[in-house]
Parts: structure tokens; sequence; C-alpha cells
């Protein structure tokens, strides 16, 4: 316990300290690479390296490409990766066997699911989003709006407050991210998905910010069809290659538009008609990503011993320790937090509202606190509980109360616009 | 020249030696990985790792991701690697500058590049190919095909022989894949696409085979659209991003539906409503695959002063030469070439047809020469200007004609089937 005499910048870093002490999940940080004297709080861009991710890239390169050449694609297994990977990410999403494949971006992903979506609905056009919804998950929408005329898609985008309520039988697909990209708030998958069933709509789930930090239970919550990232905090790497989930019950009657060879039953047949194949494998479409698949096969390998609950328990409270460090250190009255309140309904990361955002982060980052700029006045701190600390969290504090007092972010070096992602 | 009394193998071999003397691409092989005591006659299929890569993608992962983190989309400018990658390919295609971009795979490329063709042909429904086009071109159309109903996508695909006689008015989109996969027949670039355009069709030309090899013109050959891929004589490594081209005519009326964020106008203002890039930019859709290609940015290295006429010509001295050597050992009573006989309409490797040719293809691979093998029978050996010299062809047809001698194909060991790509 805080002495009461400590100051409040004390007290942060006794709680810090106890609150390490308890970790289970403490042993995992020395699996990272991660900058010296520096928070790294923009996991929720790009996770950092895990060390094993970094002897598999050498590998993949020096060794299977170098020295085995096209082999590879037996001897060390590529031909199986997008499956060996999508098998890794489904047990961290609550995903029985066979209906997760790792592949393309999540935009690509996303096309062929809502055209997928759309096609097993028939007589129905609308796919309800949600007006602050990641921009690209809109932007796909539009693409195929526009591909396939409104007589056969129609965006329709809602604010979060009226999802439930625009959840009516015009609706083909409902397609949200689960986690705010900018807020970090959570949607209550297991009730959106059953409310949106009892219309007869399927649903789409975008885990951008949810795979590898939250306890998902997609089978459980009978959940449709979900894309996800892996750059995030499953931590495979810059434009590591995203996800497809297909709830197995969909994959008999499943045809996604963007028909690959790699999605053919027999690719290696050759033959000129296309055949799809009946597994998840049939959501693949060109040759693999193979180096950066296997990176990201040998991220994964961090989570093995990793209970899911532990991750999000910790989630929950690194970003409570950081709220409650703003209150004492009397940050709130300056920055306005965005995200809920409530850890419920906070994903892995906090949202602040500031006139000088960006010039924050700027300063921030010169003070080796590496947080992220959303515009137009959204600072963002992502808190990774496989490497971030209790004490990085006191440390972040710390620092950005020294930026606040001497009010750095007025200096002109901090107010350069061209931060990117 | 060889001397008279040389028995055959002889022969061979002072020709080998006679022809690498005079090589003006002798020099690159050194830049390259290769297997000791082998002979790599499959980089149509994977290109060998250039030794600038393998540093590129330690740097990529160590120093980039490891160390700078997010940083490095500014400081390590990932964010233009789409761009600064398509420009190199550019300059080895042909291609002036702004019409080249880096990107996801062929068969993603090819969905983008056909929809938009076809957006721009109101009227015309056909896209016209070949029937033994690579099958995931095949693919793609009929993807298509299947989401927007024959009444706006139908995909004729005739033999070789009949494709002049098949632009008709009726057909909307031109697409053919330059070099043909397993024979390697050069298609005509600059007579097929001025054919079609007298009837006003668009053509997509799919380089697969071609980039990295020929000595590509497309703004010469008034190409409207081209993909390609990285990974077999670009040396990009296994999975390396395709690349798409655009002729700067058709840029501002240029509409492909895979609109993701990468090709917003304005990325990073995350604008709820896609407005489209102008520039080459449009035809991004996800988080580029950083990893990939920074590796593959470093393997163009490679060719910086590389005359592609040169790698052209030695292509076809490559070939010529085993060809003759075939002759010369009289495997070519025995293993029938089905490659064009003219070096002028062959691209940069050699088909042979035996009923055994899987098994040969597993001998030559025991015997440390890496040929291909393309179902049903066809034995496919890929020469790469690069890093192939006269001497290993040599070696392969020593090796070969030990193994047709001995009719070693016959080993149960390598009749097992099983092999990938």
């Amino acid at each position: 316990m805080p002495s009461p005499k400590s100051s409040p910048a004390q007290q942060i870093d006794q709680q810090a300290q106890q609150l390490d002490s308890t970790d289970k999940l403490s042993a995992l940080k020395s699996q990272f690479e991660l900058p010296e004297n520096g928070v790294y709080l923009d996991g929720n861009s790009l996770g950092a390296l895990p060390i094993i991710a970094k002897q598999r890239a050498l590998e993949t390169v020096e060794l299977q490409w170098g020295r085995d050449l096209i082999a590879s694609w037996n001897k060390h297994h590529w031909i199986d990766l997008p499956i060996t990977v999508g098998e890794k990410i489904a047990r961290l999403i609550g995903a029985g066997v066979g209906q997760t494949i790792c592949c393309d971006s999540i935009s690509v992903n996303l096309f062929k699911l809502i055209c997928a979506a759309l096609a097993k609905q028939p007589g129905r056009t609308t796919v309800l989003s949600q007006v602050d919804n990641f921009p690209t998950d809109l932007y796909m929408v539009q693409g195929i709006e526009s591909l396939l005329s409104q007589e056969r898609c129609q965006l329709k985008s809602v604010n979060a407050n009226n999802i439930e309520q625009s959840l009516t039988e015009e609706v083909a697909v409902l397609l949200v991210t689960q986690v705010n990209y900018r807020t970090g708030y959570i949607h209550d998958m297991a009730k959106l998905t059953k409310l949106a069933h009892a219309k007869g709509i399927l649903v789409i789930w975008d885990l951008a910010h949810s795979a590898g930090v939250l306890d998902l239970k997609l089978d459980d919550c009978q959940v449709d069809f979900a894309v996800g990232c892996s750059y995030k905090y499953l931590n495979g790497g810059p434009g590591a290659p995203g996800f497809i989930y297909v709830a197995k019950r969909h994959l008999s009657h499943f045809k996604q538009p963007l028909s690959g060879w790699m999605g053919h039953s027999q690719p290696f047949q050759f033959s000129p008609t296309f055949e799809s194949d009946k597994s998840i494998s049939q959501c693949l479409t060109g040759t693999p990503a193979i180096i950066s698949m296997s990176i990201l096969d040998a991220a994964l390998e961090v989570f093995t011993a990793v209970d899911m609950s532990d991750v999000m328990s910790k989630s929950k409270a690194l970003t409570s320790f950081f709220m409650q460090g703003l209150k004492t250190l009397k940050l709130d009255q300056e920055l306005t937090c965005i995200s809920p309140q409530s850890a419920e309904l906070r994903g892995s990361q906090v949202a602040l509202t500031h006139p000088y955002a960006f010039a924050i982060c700027q300063a921030l980052i010169a003070h080796k606190v590496v947080a992220d700029f959303r515009a137009p006045e959204v600072l963002r701190l992502g808190f990774a509980p496989l490497y971030i600390s209790f004490e990085n969290v006191a440390t972040a504090l710390h620092r950005l109360k020294k930026i606040m007092q001497n009010k750095e972010y007025l200096k002109a070096e901090f107010q350069q616009q061209g931060k990117v992602t």
C-alpha cells in the first residue's frame, strides 16, 4: 500500500511495483526486443518484435529460401502455412479447428466475406456498419456497392448507439469492428450477433484490435464470419498477413469471388475450371506471402502457454492503472479521456483528446514514450499485455505529466505534421 | 571451337566454357546464394536469394521493426515502398514513371484490373483468354463472372492459335499471359495489343514469366494494363508481392473495386467516404506487406546496372545451348521439346514431355539439378540469366543424360507424387 505521505508520483510508482510483482505474464516481456529506456505504447498499431520471430526470419530467408529454394514448399511446409498459422490464431479467438486461415490483408479479406455473405442473403441488400468504423471497412463496402450497383449492395452507416435499433429485416450483413480503433470501445459480440441472427442478418466481425488481447469466443458467440490482422497484438511484423474465420456451418455453401488458384480443390492439377475447395482453404486467393507468414507463425509461439483470459485481465489492469494515474496526477483536467470508463467496455487502449494531441504525441515520442496520433485530436496509447509492465505505464505517466506541466507541446519542433499510421 | 575428335559431352563442355568467357552478365552470379555443386533451374518458380536481400531481411526485421518500430513507416520509408518498388520494376518492363505499383498477389491484382477494364467497356462483356493460360488468371475471371453474372462478364477461352481471330467487337478485355507457363511460348505483345485496340479491346498482360527476363516495352507497345509477380525472375522471395501497371492515359478514369484505405487520396484523414487517389496508388488496397516488400526492394538492386536486352540475349543463348545440347547428346530422341524452336518465340524456359516426367524431375533433383514438374507430363527447366552459367547448363545436360541412359526414373523412390508449385 502506498504510504499516505507519498507524493502522487511516488504513489504511482509504488502501485506499479506491487502490480508487477503479481503479474502472471511478467516473464513474457523477455521474449521481445524492446527499446531501451523507452516505453512502447503503440503495440495496437505495430506489435513489438518477438525474439523468436527474428530468428525465424533469418531461418526462412537464409536456410529455407537461400539453401532449399523451391523444395521448401514441401520440406519446410510453406504450402501448409495458411492453415498452420490460421489454427494458431484460432486458438486465440475461440475458434474450433478448420475455420480460420491466414491470407491477404484485412481489406481484401473483407471484400471476400462481404460478397460471400451478400450472396447468402437473396432479397436483402443492406450492409449495416458504423460511421466511425475503421475507414477501410467502409471503403470496401463502398467498392462493392459501386461494383454490384445499389440494387445488390447498399452501405448504411449508423452511430454506434443506433446499431441495435437498425437491425431490421432489410439488413443482409452487419459489419462491425469489435473494438473501436479510436476510443477502444468494445461491442458485445455475443449480444449483437444474437440480435442480428434474430432478424436473419449475417455478422462479420473485424477483430483488428481484438485478436491477441481479448478473450474471444467466436464459436460460442455463434459468429458467422470474421477478419483480423496480425501486425498489432499478434506481433506478426509490419504488414503481416490477415486472417479469415468462417463458421463451419457456412463452409459448405460459401462462395467468395476472389477465386484464385490457392482456393482450388486441386491447385496443382492446373485445371482451366475453378472448383472451390470445400474447406476453409476456399478463402485463399493467390500465392501466400511466405516470408511474412513464417515470421508470424514464429511470433505466435509466444502465445503457446498463454491463457487469453490472463491476457485480457492484464489488459484491463494496465488501462485502469493508466486512467487512474491520469487522475492521480491531475492530468485528466487537461486531457479528456474518450475511452469507456468501465474496463469491461474497453479494449487495450486509452484515447485522450486535446487540441494539441499531435504535438503531445510528438513530445512523448521525443521522451521515448511511443504513442499514436489519430486525426483530428486523438492521442491513442495501446497497452500490449505481453510486454508492457506496470512500471512502463508509470514511466509513461511521469513523462506525460512533465510534457503537460511544461507545455512542451507548444514547441515548434513537435507541431510538424507528417506522422503515418 | 570444339575439336572434331571430342566426344559429344566434351563438345558441350568446351562450348560452355567459350560461352561463359564472353558472358557480359557472368559477374552477377556472385551476388546470389546458390546451392553448392548444384544447378538451380527452377528460378522461374522461385528465384534464388540475392545476398543483398538477405541483409535487408535482417535489417528490416531487427533494426527497423525491432528497434524503430512504428516510426519506421516514415523513418525507413515503409509507406513509400509500394511506389519505390513499383518504380524499380517499371524500369525493367519499359514503363515510364507513375504507372507501376507493388501490392498484393497477381490473382488479387487481376481481379482489380479485370473489373476496372470491364467498367470502361459498357456494352461489352467478354473477357477473352487462352485455355492454357495459367489457371489462376482464368479462375479470377470465373469469380467475376459468377459475382457480376454473365450479363456483365463472360469468360471466353480459346487456343493460342485462335486468339487473333477471336478479337471481335464483342470482346471487352483480352487477358493473356505473355509467356506460357508450360511451353514458354512468347506472345507478340506489340502485335496483339495493336490488333486488340483496333477492335476497341483493352488488354491486360500477365507478366509472371516475363518480368526480369524479357526486354519488355510496355509503354512502347501501348499496353493498357499489366500484372506480374516478383518471386520468379525478380528474385523477391517466396510469396513476394505482385505488381500492377496502369497506363497513364487510363489513370484518370479508372475504378477498381478493392478500394481499401491505402488507395484513398488521404488515407490518414480517416474519412468515412472513399475518395480514390488519382495516381497509380489508387490500385492499393490494404496495409502493404512491408517485410516482403522491403526484401524485394533490395533484391531489385541486383538489376541496377543491368541492361534488360543483355538479360534477354543471355536467356536465349542459355535455352538455345540447352536445346542444342539435347540434340548433341541424343536426348531429343526420348524427351520431346514442346517449347518453340525459334529463340525469338521462347521465354527463359524449356519444357520437355515424357511419360515419366515426374520421376525424371525427381531424379534430377536427387542429382542436384533442380527442375520443375507440371502435370501431367511436363519437365520444365527455367534458366535465370542473372545466375545461371553455361557451365551450369552443361552440368544439367550431363546429369540428365545419365538419368535417361540408366533409366533412373524407373526407380520407385522417384515416382512418389507430392511435389508442389
